[in-house]
């Protein structure tokens, strides 16, 4: 037990779970699939340890986990995922049978989300011909687990790689397919448009993906959708269903990091441009890490589920975690 | 005289021509309107010295003189269109009116040219209304009079300014703008869509444009273009009628530059990048200079000569330049 | 037992659903949510007060009561689904149970229902975002609930209201607006292009929507959808999940009711214009009441259920009102 | 001679002209036809009468009438058009000359003028075919001069008017219409999207035309542009070319009249609408004149020098009107 | 039993099973309906006829029985569908319940079949008003059941009527029409558009639909689907559930058939064009069967289960035939 | 003299002029190009010839013997073209000079025809670039000459042939370009947007082109390049300009010739398809020659003047034509 999180009053929650929610804050777990991964697996160690003398004492510990888990990272879109999944599965008249199916249920989703990339690369790739060309934008395991699986059936693939501005994340992109062997062509972002000529797919992976079909991904993609529709280019999200966003069932905006204004600009290339002014107010940088591209401009999100029109994922977001009119524990 | 420009059999141009043609084929005289600027001058002084003693010989000797210096950069779009605009106004039945009807349309040309960027201007700046939004892409002195002239006007203009990658011109535009205190929100190329949503204006120059009315313009114009229109923002490229490509009258496409790899993509980074790849030849990188918007996708090209609709720019070049079906010395 | 409304043969209804059933088809039970809420009390009157001595007579008595109620008003689409979704929790082996789930279900209707709005606003509220201007058509109470949550959220919201002709409901909505103290900009329906530039969303209610995702509301909101498009403006509408339509799951179109001349041209108009024609029977007025706009001009659907992309609205009807090849009461 | 009108100094203008300013400013002349037509007619006057003893005197005097003329109502487009019209002809080397020119060229005038409605209307006609639909918005007597040159080939031809909130000038030309024996309907502006499903044509007016390409006109056309557009509808703008507004070719926007907000919203109504709100100020009413429809949105202008896409307009502009860089007398 | 077909090592199928497999491997069964009617059949003669002595062999015995039908086509989209939505409903612990279940199951399938093109008729219908035009492509019994529903409904329905080169199913569908008493034009495809502009519909069955929303279906469905788009008029495919394409969801592209070049050019055509070629190689037939029709340019799907905007088609493929990552027999 | 031609009361034409234009009536001298030339050569022989005692009598005589011609056949777009042309040309002061004038105008003509096909050739050859695959429509010398051009400009070309029901002229088409070693891949027209996947270019010819930019092509033009437009691939139409339609300046429509039924539907394949109908009048086969495209769905029209983007090709008409408000031998 630990006395820095009461959390809810007299319930206790297990010093496992403690350990991974500190975790969790202190971001020595991190990445959406090993967040979700660590709080489906401490709910189950919950769920085993529980010393709960009713039902309803076993609930309310299994809720008061899953709040201590949720409340380190609140806008970790995969965290609440793993919890809400976990909580659904909680059925039955008795602690013991409480317990068998939550165990069940969170083993379920550990062994689902192991498999989730491998699965959804599959999917993917059978939307890849062979021979044929993709456009990347920024870095996403996800897409690179599409082609990746394409290259394993087979086919031939080849790659033009956005550089992705500020943070250049197609070099890690350019570098893992090139040691696929993958022909890789690195274009700036200004030069997209040109070369969607050339490409048979534009593939992304997403931040998260919000109930109204909306892709929230690294800044350039909604550009870059927009025209690859111009161009009558397809547009396919990689996305595992951890990163649906349920919070937007009920409306909510996800909220866009801005970062630091020195990976756009650093303060010697600064001290030039102001070097004239007549004060130093004027200048500003804007540096959004995400935007969103609406539905309309996406063709399909392949997930380890298989692959759906954008306008469809909120169905497959009420099937896997409800309705969530509530808080994530409380499912 | 100067016997390593023969030309044209026995007409000898002034070496004042020849020296003009050399400076531009040494890259001395460089910049749109300088080479316009300089070729007229050689006209002009060509048909002040000339020696000719029939009107056919004179006009022989100014064409050749025009071919001398066309043939320094053929790719120079406002070389031709000077010699062109000179030539045309080349009319009399004397030497002696032959002489002063080009050296007067020489004269008339350099003094249009001179005052051509400050006119450009003042037509742009009434597009601008009182408080607008301008997002800028690369730089463009054409497109920045159009602000210059708006502030004198008194009005308050803010910029978004595209950094521009891959070599990120959009820092010149930002510093002439804080010069004159103008407020700048630098963004990277990635960013643009989202900031379309808060500007008033697509504001860029050209480095040709079409007789179909394509606009030739920086790497990444073309996309932005595109979004612009999806997000209902207007385009307006600022561009002196020297820009305009009197070939493309008859079809020629105009040639893309195809840039160094090193502006995209370092040394190092490429090491980087294919440390682990099975070969070293599977990576490109192209970097094309310029990009081709079509002119559905823009809603006004503002010259000195007035704003036109893209798909009217051509009447303008057949006005100015006449039809173009043979050489530029040939008008 | 009525005489009047033997419906079925020998089966009698309780005279408590035949009351209902007169005071909606006398109008003194209107307003979507009101006759839905009757319809399922009635129901649940039905269920507790039934003599049925055996479960066939029960479901026979609650289908013949509501049919009854059903014939009052065929077209207002919350009546049916009122009917529907109480009728599909009707439930077990024994009249005992029949009657206990029965006027759980109806209870369960009642309770959302009296939720909903309340709901549905919340949902919508977070969509906007602060200081957001939104842009409405006609009056709707459902998409003021929605402005109504964000301003208890705290958040500063204008409004441009439409005065929508020919009855300007808009006048209701300003009023409602500027009782909450919401800056209101009023304008002339023919404004709203020109208005949209300064709106960050089209928010209006509907009347019902169809199966294949088209919203059915006030005269002059597909055009207003198509423009909020053409300007990059998202288009939200709100709408409890009674307004769903289930009988367009099978294809029906929604009749569009055709209102009276006189509320578009009153006599002594008509007078004037026709003075002069060569006869009177040449000028004809339209007036119909509601439009149809299509999926692909609508953003999201906000109902208390959450939001969705209008395409996939038909699951949610699937879900709430089962397959709907039969007739209402046969479910 | 006026002594109030001195304009240039020791310049005197004929009194006619000065007569006339004064009614051109007092509104005792108005509409852009009758405005041209006596702006001609005063400059042909002034010409016939001048005392001028040198051709330069006598272009003195007549751009200080046409000065004189142009500062009565430097918003009326029709008026600069009938000055630099005239003026553009006045050509010669003694008075003598100059005098012929310029009253012959005032006389070209005001006949094409007198005959430009019916020419515009015989040319409009040709696009409606027999049994043809016509939706109209607001009231134009060059659009219905189209129609009516239908009718006189024989055709038959219905309309949809649409009423043309908020001064409803629908309603007049419904009259018209109905005088003429056509079949009308009568809608509000809201349902027009509804029925341009049943219209072939858009047919409407201009208040004035744009260099690049934009019609100016009625509040509400822009939208139904748009509309016509996404219904497969062409749209059609009648406009003499007295209407083409040579300023915007040098970038000068057109600006929109505001218009009192009690043609919107009666007090009465403005009170019922404020009854509860906490303070006065938060109601306010916008009833901008006019819109913009930008020339993508238009199939043709029909003039009465023929019929144009609106993108090439701006050189039937600078054809009858010259380059504009100067102000209306010092062409 | 049949020794050639072993299959799955020890397992036996029934005798009915395998003659049935031979007849649709030998195309003696064929159409969607058909084959998928049979394969549930056969299923139903063994489970009828099983002699599993475990719960476990029999799912073995039935599990080889649908995979030695699968494989007997596996393109044949209702044939997979027949064998998954049986075999999902074989539950019970013992082999008398699995037998039940099963052979109720396939019972099911196969009224739901016999009905579905006259409930899918009755529910296109709906959406056809009286006196429509309606423009159809290729030949579907499917489409076609809408258009006779519609008529028996007492709506006169008129026919623009598709030629559909290359095999002319278009003079079927005519012939079909026309013994209804429908009004019937017949178009070559070339004219599609011209008579888009007197259509209400465009109405076209489907050879399978994806479940990303895209329809497959005759060669010239997308191009017409993207005219019918441009000029405003809503297409409706009509199409039963066995032609929703499982394999789909997990990113599978259908397969396009390429069929002979002497549908396209006969022999002596080819001569003919062939004839002054240098070479004989330089000429090839490209003859798709097939095209692919994005879901943005379809409006509804309609099922005999209701009818579906495509981007929503996905649930419904979930709910009738589960998840579909593994083969058809394996579900 | 041909006393049959009266025409104009008491003004002869000359035996010659008789001849072509009973050639032109008759059909012996057909194709655009052919009858221009004839009907200008007429007009030269009619000048040289003319015995008139005077300017005007001059001017007579060739006004008629220009409508002798014109109304042989009024709708062939070239004749008046022709007509035009060179009286416009016609100018003196004396009958030596415009009998000069006009026979140089008519050489001028001719030598321009002569020479336009393998100008617009060259011209449009500059469009394509070495490598490109072009898909072609309906049979176009016009067309086919950029091709050739490109050819002998040394680049490789491949085409992709739409054989152009009903008449598949695509046949001759793909004859031409295997003759000169083109790789040609013949499909139906409903493979059109499967294989604009594979193509750079639409390349058309044009019937002829109207003065709202719109172009008048073989059925399937209008369709197709929506098509390209939403696939993104530009398109060219090449088209001399004799093609230009001058008529549709004053807003004529260009009258679409409805061909033999036959053509479609031969008689045969009529009764097979009227075999079962209860009458036989409800099968209409439609057929008309050209469609209409909107300038909007174009990107270029080549001509041997330039290439133009088709709004403003009204100027070049203008340029041509002269305003054609009266008769074609009335300019």
């Amino acid at each position: 037990m630990n006395e820095n999180h009461p959390s809810d009053g007299t319930v206790d929650v297990d010093a496992a779970v403690v350990d991974t929610a500190d975790d969790i804050a202190e971001m020595r777990i991190r990445g959406a699939a090993t967040i979700a991964d660590a709080a489906a697996e401490a709910l189950a160690i919950q769920a085993e340890r529980s010393d709960a003398d009713s039902p309803a004492a076993f609930q309310r510990q299994l809720r008061t986990a899953a709040k201590t888990l949720y409340e380190t990272r609140p806008t970790a879109v995969s965290l609440p995922n793993a919890l809400r999944y976990v909580l659904r599965g909680m059925e039955g008249e008795t602690v013991a049978d409480l317990r068998e199916t939550t165990t069940a249920r969170a083993e379920e989703f550990r062994t689902d989300l192991e498999q989730a990339q491998v699965t959804l690369g599959e999917i993917g790739a059978n939307r890849l011909r062979d021979g044929d060309v993709v456009m990347t934008h920024c870095h996403s395991t996800d897409a690179l687990s599409c082609i990746e699986a394409a290259l394993e059936d087979g086919k031939e693939i080849e790659a033009i790689v956005k550089e992705t501005r500020p943070r250049k994340q197609g070099h890690i992109t350019a570098r893992q397919l090139r040691e696929w062997g993958v022909p890789v062509t690195l274009v700036v972002d200004n030069a997209a448009r040109r070369y969607l000529d050339e490409a048979d797919h534009v593939l992304v992976g997403a931040d998260s993906i919000a109930a109204d079909g909306s892709v929230i991904n690294k800044i350039g993609t909604s550009g870059l959708a927009v025209n690859a529709r111009e161009r009558g280019v397809p547009v396919m999200v990689a996305a595992q269903t951890i990163k649906l966003h349920p919070d937007t069932m009920t409306g909510q905006t996800v909220e866009i990091e801005m970062r630091a204004e020195e990976e756009v600009l650093p303060p010697e290339e600064r001290a030039d441009i102001v070097a004239d002014a007549p004060n130093d107010d004027g200048l500003s940088v804007e540096n959004p890490a995400f935007d969103v591209t609406p539905p309309r401009h996406v063709d399909a999100i392949v997930t380890e589920r298989g692959q759906f029109p954008p306008e469809s994922i909120v169905t497959l977001m009420r099937e896997l975690f409800g309705e969530t009119t509530g808080e994530p524990w409380e499912v």
